[in-house]
Parts: C-alpha cells; sequence; structure tokens
C-alpha cells in the first residue's frame, strides 16, 4: 500500500494584517480542502509561499494544524532549504509530530551541483534526522529550484534509503520526465505537479497529483482520480485541465489567493508576501469571471 | 567617509571531521585575513558556502569571531535567505552585535520577481530589523541567485532608505554593469565581486572589492588598493589577475579551500558541505604547482 496518494493540495497561506500567517484561515482551509475531497495536504510548497516563510513560522503553523485535529499522517510539508543543516531541522520537526511524509527540495542555491554532491546531501539529511518513521518525497521542480533530480539520481538514492526515499513530485512541466520516472521506477509514488496530468499518471501507475489548483477545484479533481478507470475519465479530465488552464495564465500564487479571496468574500485572502505583489487591477475580476464561464465554483458554505 | 571600503573577503567555512562548523579554524582564519592585510571581513557569503549553513550555526560562528575579539564593526556577514522572515532573524541579530553592515541577498527561491516586489521586501526587511545602525549592501549576485537588483531598484532603495541601504556588492561579472551603477551613484559604496575589478573600479570611485580570492591572497590585493594611484598600479593588478585567472579555473570555494589546506598543511581545511564535493584526484596539486609558477604563497606561519 503506498503512504500517500490521490490528490494532494500543497496549501496556500494566508496572511494577516501585520503581514505575518493566519493560522485561522489556514486551519480552516486546510479543513475545507479535506472535506472536500483531498486526500492529503503538502504545506510549505512553492504554493504554499512555503519559501518566503521562517524556519519558525513553518514549525508553528505545523504544530497549529496538528493541534487543530487534522491527522498528521495525513501531511507532507515542504522542508527543503538551501541549508543541510535548516533542512534537518525542519524534517526532524515534522517526522516527531507524526507528518506521514516530507517533501524536500535539492539545496538550491548553488547551481549546477554534482549529482555525488547531491546524493551526499540528501544522505547525510536521512542520516541527521535520524528517525525511523522518515518518508521522503523528492521535489523536481527545475523551473523554480534550478537544481533537479536525474534518474540517475534517484535510482542512487532509492537503493540507498528504499524505505525512506518513497515518492518525487514532478513539477517539471515536462510529461516526457514523468513518464520516465514511472516507467523505470514501479513502486515509487510519483506525483506529477499538475493535474494537467493526472489521468495519464495513473493510466501509467502513478499516484495522483499534487497540484496548486487542489487549492481551489479538489473535488472535480478528486473525481478524476476516484473515476479514472471508468467511461468518464477523459471528459472529467477535460474539464480540470479547463480550469486549470485558465488559471495558469495568470500568476499562479496570487491567482489562486484571488480566487479564494473571492468565493470566500474576504479580501484578506488576497495577501501575498513580497517578492510576490497582487495581480494588477482588473485581473481578479477577468480571472473570476473566466472560471464562472467554466461553471467553476468553490463550495465555501 | 565610508562605511567600509577596501579588501574584504568572504570568509571561507572549515568544516570539522562530523561536518560541523569548526569555529577554530574560523577565528584563526579571520585573524589571519585581517593581520594580511584584509580591511574588514565579510562571513557567509556565497564563498563561504553561507548559503549551506543553518540560521543558527550561522549566529553561532558570528558570536564565536566577535566573542575571539574581531571587531564587529569590521564584518559585513551574509545575512540574505529566501524568507523574509529568516532574513530579519539573521540581519538583527548581526546589527544587535555591533557588525558594521550586512550583505543582503534578493529573496532568490521565486524567480523573475517585480521590481515592486524586490523593493517590498527589502522595505519589509529595514522595518521589521528596526535598528538605527543597520547599514545594507546589496548583494547583486545574478549568475546564482538568478534574481538582482536593476539600476532603477538600485534608486528607489536608495530614495527610500539614504542612510541604510549605502552600497552594493556586484559579482555580476559583467564590468558594464558595475561601471553603469558607479556612474550613476556617485558615492554609493560598490565593491566588485571579484579583484579583477579592483583597479578599474577604484579609478571610478568603487569602495574597493568582496573577492573570494581575498581568502588567499590578501597581501597583494591590499597592496592595489593602497597604490591605487600610483605608477605601480597596473603592475600591481596584473600579478593579482594572474592569481585569480589561476584561481578560477577550479570550481572557486573547493579549489580555495585546497589551497588554504596546502600552505596549512592541513588537510581538514579542504573539507566542503554537500552539495559539493572535494576537487577531482590531482586537481588541488595541479592547482597548487601553477600558482607556485606564479610566486604565489599563503605566509601562514
Amino acid at each position: 500500500m503506498p503512504n500517500f496518494s490521490g490528490v494532494i493540495a500543497p496549501v496556500l497561506t494566508p496572511f494577516g494584517e501585520d503581514g505575518s500567517a493566519d493560522p485561522d484561515r489556514f486551519i480552516e482551509h486546510c479543513q475545507w480542502l479535506l472535506d472536500e475531497g483531498c486526500t492529503a495536504l503538502a504545506p510549505f510548497g512553492t504554493t504554499s509561499e512555503g519559501n518566503s516563510l521562517g524556519l519558525d513560522e513553518r514549525m508553528e503553523l505545523l504544530e497549529e494544524i496538528v493541534d487543530a485535529d487534522i491527522a498528521p499522517e495525513l501531511l507532507m510539508p515542504g522542508t527543503g532549504t538551501p541549508s543541510l543543516a535548516d533542512t534537518i531541522v525542519l524534517t526532524k520537526h515534522a517526522v516527531e509530530i507524526g507528518c506521514g511524509g516530507v517533501l524536500v527540495l535539492p539545496p538550491y542555491y548553488y547551481k549546477a551541483p554534482s549529482e555525488e554532491g547531491l546524493y551526499r546531501y540528501f544522505s547525510e539529511m536521512i542520516e541527521g534526522v535520524d528517525e525511523d518513521d522518515l518518508k521522503v518525497y523528492l521535489y523536481h521542480i527545475p523551473p523554480i529550484a534550478q537544481v533537479g533530480f536525474s534518474l540517475s539520481l534517484i535510482e542512487r538514492l532509492r537503493k540507498a534509503f528504499p524505505d525512506v526515499v518513497v515518492g518525487l513530485k514532478d513539477s517539471s512541466g515536462d510529461w516526457s520526465n514523468t513518464a520516465a520516472i514511472l516507467d523505470k521506477f514501479p513502486g515509487f509514488e510519483v506525483f506529477p505537479g499538475s493535474e494537467a496530468f493526472l489521468l495519464d499518471g495513473l493510466r501509467k501507475g502513478g499516484a495522483g497529483c499534487i497540484s496548486a489548483t487542489c487549492n481551489v477545484n479538489p473535488g472535480p479533481i478528486r473525481k478524476v482520480f476516484d473515476n479514472w478507470q471508468t467511461d468518464e475519465a477523459d471528459k472529467l479530465q477535460e474539464g480540470i485541465s479547463a480550469v486549470r488552464k485558465t488559471v495558469q495564465a495568470y500568476p499562479l500564487i496570487t491567482g489562486l489567493k484571488s480566487i479564494v479571496a473571492h468565493f470566500r468574500d474576504d479580501p484578506e485572502w488576497a495577501k501575498v508576501r513580497p517578492p510576490f505583489t497582487e495581480l494588477p487591477d482588473g485581473d481578479a475580476e477577468k480571472l473570476i469571471s473566466q472560471l464562472k464561464a467554466l461553471d467553476f465554483t468553490m463550495d465555501v458554505d
């Protein structure tokens, strides 16, 4: 049985008036996502502005959602930083409070590291965390991190740590890369980073998806996951792909927050942390009206 | 009078057998650099593997060197991280222990941020630190950070925070960019990121250099700074440029550590933290023999 599967949201992080993370809106959003069909949550991913949060902020927010009775085994927080030391701190904390897994970026400051260097980084990270329950998901997102995971690096890490390195999120946006990983590593829990590849992935043994848009469209995405072997599957996939395509024509994080702000009738939700900025005037309204033309809604009542 | 000027080393960080930062070797190296001609020190820069160090490691090392009687006003530690929150923590700590300035990367995880987003990041950072003595040096290193400072962003920040945003390190490697900044902002403390541009920079009003190679060649680099208005200047510059050219034909950080390890007869010094790896077999010996052919030495006795 896989450790994680299905529809996983990299949870948006709401900010309060003073710019600090807002635990109440955060918990409410986490609960809504699980109620609406997400099978698990990946806080502090790229979409979460996770890399704009401080170490203490991440650990405190994680404790807050666990205290709010969200089952920690459903959580796969992002714990990767450029620093081995900080990544160990965040990862150990996540395992200690019971998280089912962690999603770990490669060290992304220094560019073009060798495969051996990345192998050592992950080996030392896993040994430094030193927890039997550690389950690592490699976070491959070369368009942003610039540094990524080659097939041969994945192979080495799986071979050295078969019970720890159990999956990967592929946000390369390159289906041929996802397909190559699925072909080469049966049983590895591979999540495309966009629901646009959900059905294609499932048909090749993929585990589901971890996708930004799950923050606003969890129900229909879950429907694809639940019905992927039925005759309806392609039509359902077309529906979620249309929403994805509309949303990603705008700056993704800011756009998603504007959608939540609109449907929750809560302008505070649109706040982003620098270096992000709000959408240009009129763009939020345009995005919402394009989504409504697709019969999109968020059932937040 | 400028806040900083002259020859500044982004101090290499030695690691002990267990992979943790080694304060004794670190302090010894800091003292040697100041004795040999560095006018100031920039710990936790790119060359320092600063981005591979944890927040706690950086703060503890900084306290160790201040406790070892290195004057904090000579320190310009790197305090930039991808996160506004963590950058505020490190920056506030540096100011509180008396550091003369801080060298701050832009938030470098999310790519292609808007100028407005970066402006807000630095504004909120400066307001969040909230210390009268804060002196910020912008760290422009687009080959690695990918995110950098445009002339118009520098102009906005200087205008909004004239007593705080007082200088910049330009590691673009692009002399025309350094020249444009020097032309546009007289009085701004501009440090090229390589001593290859030291003399050219000084002739246009530059403040000195903050350069990796200052870790091994501080004396001759200082001599260029002290004699830049004399007839000897071009010849002295040729000498330090030849050393730089030789060193930078190898992976820079690993190469520099190998040089220190050789001249200190201390193999531990060659250790790097993942994702870096040691030089390939034979490369250290080749580098040393090329340097000796230039009459290079490190006077560590």
